[in-house]
């Protein structure tokens, strides 16, 4: 039985997430259903991409990925379905699709129209998990839509490179957890670009000449350590999802504060690296 | 095997969650348990009901829902255990039930008797795990409990209607993820009432004349896109739930703010409407 | 299969989580995961250890115990993974094990060395998991790693008690969900020491001469309702972990607020037991 996973806005206090499992289970009673997150921040796709590009390939080949943000239907808000990469997605043709896997042609994608006889202000739960639960029974696309040839694609908030290729402008993206700032800079476009040159990071008011590949390299161990870097320094690194972001040391957003708070470093702030 | 759902005011920092799936896995190590909602407001039953009454119809019949929301037993608040639209509840019985399924009546009901030898502060974990495995094995209440004829009824927070028949007056019984303002007035009173005549919605200093039945019906998508109703418009709906809700188009409870916050459309707050 | 559970402070809204889970069912298609917390401040092992303490016996013996906080492998951070009270955890040996377990002896001890061929800044899922599914698949500690004698201890925020037998000082450790303040002095070492004498607990300027075994024995159900003890009233309790809590009766940090915002009582004050 294929892995059916959720990543919402629908927050975990309402009833949404609890009626969308239990319509599953009703459908399929050995269902196996994983949240990757229901704390998207409302409507925000490009925080929907970032959080799904980093967990998907983690699942099994042929996991199903039902996407409940910005979803409800409109002339302009179709529902889609498609294989891409070896797994399955279902979501709204609002472009999530574009910023999670640009650069993978997908296999197959189908222009859900399975809603006739649903009028529905829960699409998640009376359109997507009714595709969801076909394709997790072995059923085709083809069922459940009529193929289209692309999804919408959105262009926003990519790196772009200076004309002298001498600099990498790019902007924040994501806040995590710790209130890292993380931007669309990615380490393959880095080192592209960058070709081992030197660089200087400037992010608002703060430059970096150095980019580490985990934060306890930031710590010298041969060092006392009432001499060492305090919690709470800043730093630039390449993360776990290779992104660069800009961190602080053992950051704490209710307590000392992190990158985005302490360094004024949000969603769309830019960021720059040139090289030298 | 049965479902276990589980609603609480707990909060998932604690460990109280956790231990309750422990123990229930202890006990039945095929258990499939459900998390519905851990952030009701601590000890708020008309919330718990409005949650617990929008998801337990989408689980299958026969699943069993453990209400750990003022649960603790003393002589005013005894545990209870009953079958109700052909699923099983187990909570405390302080209201939370004729809140939820007023209009239903149970099956069988029990007082819960088996605390002699449970001295016990978490009576979710000591007491409720142990009926809802109970049940899950197929064992019936009157091993658990001693029948009793109703639940205990709560009157709150009910709509009223004028004796003139030309005015519904409800209160804002829930805010969801959203910051949306939840009226207690369903759109079956409100066609039996109005029977097709005009209206108007007063809450707080704002009227609506129009209910819309999904949110994208709000968009008029022939006009350009730089000439429509802009996020953070407000509209009156039914929603998912078939409740009148008060709502700002693509609100954010986080930026531009909700109905709640912006109308001042709060908890226990009045709206009414006006038949013409 | 035995049960994966995970501690961490990740949050729920970022991929880790999701990340994780994926590469658990990706190796283990039958795993049963479960959550205890993904929401311990960063990097606090004490809350985690408080935490865990309190729900790792829920689960059944065998059971595997992730523990994602302040995890990032360096020289003085090294991976560990060890058997104790018949069940398994994973985790840095950075002090968390001694506050969770410090009077338990472990039956097997191994520092982790399959970090060969894996340079990551995502531990848990790259090293933790695959400790985890090994074990689960029931493989032995040695494969993994080599043994060690003991783990990292760490000796802070333990209760102790003036030499004359008369005064125990604690702290307070933990602040629930509900805003409760929770002490490291539990009933055993209350029983010890005081022997059954009478006592005073004082936390900050606040006293109290008894200390309840559940919240509602602090109403008397004999008076009529409008004479009784008011939600928010202050009292002691040893909450259901057996630890001293400073509570407040039906509390709500959103609203009135629970003891340790309004007696002031935080994470690291004081509180003493002077014995009469």
């Amino acid at each position: 039985m294929s892995i059916i996973t959720l990543t919402t806005d629908f927050g975990t206090k309402d009833h949404f997430v609890g009626s969308v499992k239990g319509t599953i289970y009703s459908e399929l009673p050995d269902a196996r259903i994983v949240d990757i997150s229901h704390h998207i921040s409302p409507f925000n796709i490009t925080e929907t991409a970032y959080i799904l590009k980093n967990a998907y390939k983690s699942f099994p080949e042929g996991s199903i990925h039902i996407i409940g943000v910005d979803s409800e239907l409109n002339e302009e808000n179709k529902h889609i379905a498609l294989k891409l990469d070896n797994h399955y997605f279902i979501c709204a043709n609002n472009g999530v699709i574009s910023l999670l896997a640009n650069e993978i042609k997908p296999e197959k994608i189908v222009e859900i129209n399975i809603h006739e006889h649903i009028a529905t202000s829960f699409p998640v739960l009376d359109v997507f998990v009714k595709v969801a639960c076909h394709i997790a029974r072995g059923g085709t696309l083809e069922v459940v839509g009529k193929i289209i040839p692309d999804f919408k694609r959105l262009v926003e908030l990519q790196p772009s490179i200076s004309t002298d290729n001498k600099t990498i402008f790019g902007n924040i993206i994501y806040i995590d957890n710790y209130g890292n700032s993380i931007s669309n800079i990615s380490n393959k476009i880095f080192q592209e670009i960058g070709k081992g040159r030197d660089f200087e990071i400037t992010a608002n008011k703060y430059t970096f000449k150095k980019i580490y590949s985990k934060y306890s390299e930031f710590v010298d161990f041969s060092v006392p350590k009432e001499l060492r870097q305090k919690d709470g320094s800043k730093l630039a690194l390449f993360n776990s999802a290779n992104y660069l972001e800009i961190a602080m040391y053992r950051s704490n957003l209710n307590t000392v504060g992190g990158a985005s708070s302490l360094l004024g470093l949000n969603y769309r702030d830019t960021l720059t690296i040139k090289f030298i």
